[in-house]
């Protein structure tokens, strides 16, 4: 996402402070957000108020893109399984990339330890529509205990994509889809 | 782990450090530190050279008191399968103790963002150990592919400590052993 001479200061400051938290995390000062966007500081504060509110605002906008990355559009592929292995299948590509930290989402809440901030507010949202989805598709492909089996996939994403994040893991030998169908198995999910 | 007056700076430094890295994060400030110890901000750099080095020092020394906590000590529980379990018994009981945040060293990865930090180092150390010990207790109780299963129980462990750590999940129905059984029943150990 290029921001561009023509992008309000607004649009500039989200998408600074998207692409530096996730780079630096939640400590990045200010004054290096307000630098990279070419805004003033004077103006931040008028737009958002706060550092915390411009946070939050920065993964609000981000997280249709992100939801579009990992959860199949439209109706393929068409089994339950596979629309739940096809989230697994995109983090492990995503997790070779250069810039790859993991999921931007689970970082805030590990960085800010503080479910009050309203960026833990945003960040709880895209995780519980993530587990509304496996659920969903759990019910679908007649799961025994589909809240059970939504929220150890949950475990199994959030696990990967924290340690493909922080280099002590690759994905890209499948390993996540393969744990999510070890566990569809055991769920005994079609 | 109480410091008290007799405790040398050296010691007072990495008490404190350990306690407020874990409850505030990596980016907490040096004049916060060793207010906290009641140590010289001279000293502290005296005795550490920098506080990246201070914070690599806290998590090697809370190390074996960090293993002693998650992993069997002696010959209790006797079988591969318990020893395992024993592991994710022992998170979902610190899960829902007040201050718990997940694994220190998983924390510490996710918000250095840099795997040529010393913490980092140190961090890759204690995981390293675990999927070790997780790979041991998988060969004797005669896992297909003992590597994979190890490899799979990280990604629970991590990702079920990071998740109750950030709140946004419950570890107290036993939701992180019964996956680790689930996974290992795939892998056909005993």
């Amino acid at each position: 996402m290029a921001t561009t001479d023509k992008a309000s200061p607004r649009d500039r400051l989200l998408e600074a402070a998207a692409e530096l938290f996730y780079r630096d995390g939640v400590s990045i000062g200010v004054e290096a957000l307000c630098r990279s966007a070419g805004v003033s500081k004077r103006s931040m504060y008028q737009l958002f108020g706060s550092k915390d509110e411009m946070l939050a605002a920065s993964l609000e906008r981000r997280r249709p893109w992100y939801e579009a990355q990992i959860t199949p559009a439209g109706t393929m592929p068409a089994t339950p399984r596979e629309r739940i292995r096809y989230v697994f299948e995109r983090i492990a590509e995503a997790s070779v990339t250069p810039g790859y930290r993991g999921c931007p989402y689970l970082a805030v809440l590990v960085e800010l330890k503080n479910p009050e901030h309203p960026a833990s507010a945003v960040a709880r949202v895209v995780k519980d529509r993530l587990r509304g989805f496996f659920r969903e598709q759990a019910e679908q492909g007649g799961a025994a205990d589909p809240e059970v089996l939504a929220r150890q996939l949950m475990l199994v994403f959030d696990g990967a994509s924290a340690r493909a994040g922080a280099r002590i893991e690759r994905l890209d030998d499948g390993l996540a889809a393969r744990t999510a169908d070890a566990l569809m198995d055991a769920a005994g999910m079609d």
